[in-house]
């Protein structure tokens, strides 16, 4: 049973951090990802995006289709990505020029669909005859499930249709293929059935219901369709194995699933999908299985700062508790995934640990992703840096010590964007009596049930949050499992009720001032002894932040010992360092070094201070020693 | 200037510790390496080298070629390994039955040969037009140069010509094209530079040395001869990249060459090459070469173990101070290769370090790669296991937790082999004056100045050493880099002489008993901060002997922590375990576990004792957790 939807994004208004991030993103994120779409950007990796659309019109019109098509066979992906993030930011801060510029790319993209709805560059303009041969690595429904994300979000940000009809029209056609005429198959990347809930939602037409329903329930069971559909066909992107199902979550079908495998930000986006259809169809044997996937990767595969994925070996998953730190893949992309498996799983079942996921992947993978001033982006989020080692030996390479500007395969910098974009629709949610507050997000926010609150708070530096609740129903709020102790107080008095799966609920009639006070106690965190890489180490968090120890602040970080007998010290917020945090100072001893490789010298401790700042905003002062977890001391 | 030469096999006869494991290669594995050579071993891979040979033989003869050619493009060199090993084993304990299965097996590489001395049974069988038209991949001259070793051993064992004829009609055949009709090419895979010059003590032809200095001086100095060489060609082996010129050490002719790159066998083997070269030849600038790459490798690439190879990735080093232990790809061959360049470096410079490297490289990696049974081996020697990821996850399939019987590429077995059946050959060097002990290997040997000494020691395990010395000359013993004290008795007087470059020179003039004893102390090892996988972690070692920490000991492993601050204790030799051991008992404390993945719960400790067993004796007891680096407390 459906217990609470997301709202809609037009209904948050952000302040604070949360509103300086959605700025910097309108400001700067999207203006620049504009000019990489229309290759503007100096000194970027070609994009050619927009140009694909056009060359794949004028392929269509029969005219000569210019340069070609360029870049990745999911290029289109990009345009509907920054669509997405364009019309969220639309949604709450209306901008005349960008929507013009949208709209531009709007008009290409639909002079770019087929006659029968088929809607991808890629095909279009290199060959039409290879549509639908090569669903393992063609993305031709990844990419249609992308825009059929933008559609639904310009339509709700916009009211306009345009982008909306490409995109009916789109699933229609991929309708007829895979349900009426019932041709086998599911898609090689899934994401496309999560963003056929929302065009459901928006459209009400069933069909779309039943197409997403398809795919999942299509899925892995038979195993050998890749490598039979590759028998047919003479050509390949990147000659892949069809046989590798664990790297496409295609082994078993999904009812029967229980191991988190392969493709991170394929296994996210497809639980995703599933959950949603769980609920959407109040599915118990597939809610089941969603929730046997969401404990092996929380609790088996997931870093400390919410990123998925231990190894660059197919950006993927390995086995349970492998999470080495310096070697990690933790791809932003995967991290934006697992907030939107939580998202959904939160539609089934309110329970705490839901939102303390997505805020750990939030507060620290995904903005981490992205440098403090929106021009550069991290694709891959390692724990560990060591200048020299990192980005440079090969079984490093991936992971680089500081962020570069944009890559050949751009998904992630876009996915950045509509997250942020978008960041309200997973804080709050709504069903008919209860307004629910999973994340803590200040600015305002109205519930068509008729609730609304202001959320007035210095998160995730400051840990009490206040809401201003008018309306009738009930408000439901989150403690998060990191917070020891927390008091609320309504209207000035204590309010004491146990919470139920972590949330404490409370009946509004009126307007009401509710104060939660979180504990902000820095905490060192350890991992159990089944995760052998982290033996013998701590990590320090403080509310949803993980926090890291760079070399610009400590010199050589690996010579650290921290002491956890005494607590840290927390420093008030400056707004002058690194766009405004806290800082953590933990006592510590420095270990002296040796001359030769190895020696049996007795070492030499020199009491120090370890100084750390938030995981998110490392990597932004030059390349940079860099550890999350800390070997001790005593 | 060529200070010593090692002495020949044929004038050390080993008991002891060394004798015992000669034993176990005569006895156990040269007859099961004979039998995969004829494809009689049960529950193995098909090994298919004398069925090669036979159709080689064949097809030379215009007959039909019968099964034709099976396994990899090197497979001849296992038949030159045995050989080699058989060489070694009949040098010291006569064996009809052996010799009989050696002579069988040189009819048939004899028979093999083509009329211009050319060998390779792949390219003999397969196709003789594309002999020389993949240096890049196709190991000619590889095998070539494992033949030439096997012939030369042979030779001094038995005093037989047929295979030493054979490897010169080869050699000449190599040098008939590299030489007189200066064809451009260099080996892909080094390792015929070193046998040349084996080849060259043996015949005095200076044909020899003149080739090996070819393949080393012209090394590097074209660095896109394989990508030329790949483009005259419409075939390839692995498709392996002509371009990464790092991979085979041919990015800059060797005399620049400062860092050690690549595949670490093929670098060892090339370095030994070089090594041998320069004291031949009396050249101080490929000396010089020599000994940057040698303190580039053993300072700040190699593990504790003496292994060297940080990935899988082309079984390669990567980059300095990069030494994770449970990746570790740490090659047999590869530590194996590590003795020879040691060994050569000898030939020019008399100093300890070479000796406590081939020590260190020979009692752990070496050992470790073979079961004590002398029946399984490892190819991938990691310094930590565990369970569950160890093999399984797809960044650690290579670092197997038990060894398996024999592999398709089956390079590491024989070379395990030869290895113990020379070490002699290692352990001792002379010149006309000296007699040099660079190893201490219980047993007899006689020198060709004249002198004579026999070595009586229970060493590894006991660090007394006692030589009864006779003739006319100099002894040079080296004082091994761990031991912190020593004392020396001559006829049971103290000796005191201050060591040159690590070695005690005495003079020595009739019969004498000089005693050493080294100091077994166990000693608390770590690594510079500069490697940033080792923070915080010790490792143990007595005398030569690394230790580890197993779970059949100890329980889960990764939950100890090592308390450095008192000194383990250590076992008297029991026989009874793991074929004969000392064992180290250190103070540890156990630290509890947390339910959940990431906890801030306080941990508790208990103090346990951990056991600690010979690195080279890992994984004799089942399938098992092992970790050489320890977390330590305290």
């Amino acid at each position: 049973m459906k217990i609470q939807t997301q709202i809609p994004v037009t209904l948050y208004r952000a302040n604070g951090f949360i509103g300086r991030y959605q700025k910097l993103v309108r400001e700067t994120v999207i203006p620049y990802q504009h000019n990489v779409l229309w290759d503007k950007a100096p000194d970027t990796e070609k994009s050619h995006v927009a140009a694909n659309f056009i060359n794949a019109g004028k392929a269509l019109r029969g005219e000569d289709a210019g340069d070609g098509f360029y870049g990745m066979v999911f290029q289109d992906s990009d345009a509907a990505k920054w669509l997405e993030a364009v019309a969220y930011a639309l949604a709450v801060h209306p901008d005349d020029t960008l929507e013009r510029q949208a709209d531009e790319l709007i008009d290409l993209i639909a002079e770019a669909q087929d006659e029968d709805g088929y809607l991808n560059t890629y095909f279009t303009v290199k060959d039409r005859d290879k549509r639908w041969t090569n669903l393992l690595e063609g993305h031709e429904l990844y990419c249609s499930g992308h825009m059929i994300e933008a559609a639904c979000a310009y339509f709700e940000a916009t009211g306009k249709r345009k982008l909306l009809d490409v995109a009916i029209r789109n699933a229609e056609c991929i309708y007829d293929r895979f349900v009426t005429k019932r041709i086998e198959g599911c898609p090689g990347h899934p994401e496309i059935e999560l963003a056929l809930m929302k065009l459901y939602r928006v459209t009400e037409n069933v069909h779309f219901l039943e197409l997403s329903k398809r795919f999942i329930d299509e899925r892995g069971v038979d195993p050998s369709f890749y490598a039979k559909e590759a028998e047919k066909r003479n050509w390949t992107v990147w000659g892949c194995d069809p046989w590798d199902n664990d790297y496409r979550q295609s082994s078993k079908p999904v009812r029967e699933q229980t191991n988190a495998t392969g493709h991170a930000v394929r296994a996210a986006y497809l639980y995703t999908g599933m959950a949603d259809l769980a609920s959407e169809t109040d599915d118990a044997e597939l809610m089941a299985a969603c929730r046997r996937l969401w404990d092996n990767v929380v609790h088996k595969k997931m870093y400390i700062t919410g990123g998925i994925g231990s190894t660059v070996i197919g950006e993927a998953f390995t086995v349970d508790y492998d999470l080495p730190p310096d070697t990690a893949y933790s791809e932003t992309c995967a991290a934006i995934g697992l907030i939107f498996f939580g998202s959904r799983m939160l539609e089934s079942e309110i329970k705490a640990e839901y939102g303390d996921v997505m805020e750990l992947a939030f507060y620290n993978t995904v903005l981490a992703g992205m440098q403090l001033d929106g021009k550069k982006f991290f694709y891959v989020n390692p724990l560990e840096v060591n200048p020299g080692i990192s980005g440079v030996a090969c079984t490093h390479r991936h992971d680089l010590p500081v962020r570069p500007k944009w890559y050949a395969c751009a998904c992630c910098p876009p996915n950045v964007a509509r997250l942020i974009g978008s960041i309200g629709t997973y804080a709050f949610g709504e069903n008919k009596d209860t307004a629910y507050c999973h994340l803590f997000a200040a600015g305002s926010v109205s519930f068509a049930n008729g609730m609304a609150l202001e959320c007035v708070t210095d998160y995730p530096y400051d840990m009490t949050v206040r809401y201003r609740v008018s309306g009738k129903g009930r408000l439901a709020v989150r403690i998060p499992g990191w917070s020891k102790r927390y008091s609320v107080f309504v209207n000035g008095s204590a309010y004491e009720r146990t919470p139920e799966n972590g949330y404490v609920y409370m009946d509004i009639d009126g307007s009401s001032e509710i104060t939660f006070v979180f504990d902000g106690t820095p905490l060192f965190v350890r991992a159990t002894n089944k995760v052998p890489r982290l033996a013998g180490m701590t990590a320090l968090r403080r509310g949803p932040l993980v926090y890291c120890f760079e070399g610009v602040d400590n010199g050589k970080v690996s010579e650290l010992r921290i002491d956890r007998s005494v607590m840290p010290e927390v420093s008030g917020y400056d707004e002058t360092i690194l766009g405004g945090i806290v800082k953590l100072t933990a006592k510590a001893v420095r270990v002296s070094d040796c001359d030769e490789l190895y020696s049996d010298e007795p070492e030499q401790y020199v009491s120090c201070e370890a100084v750390a700042v938030p995981y998110y905003a490392w990597g932004n002062r030059g390349e940079n020693e860099m550890r999350v977890w800390m070997n001790i001391c005593g």
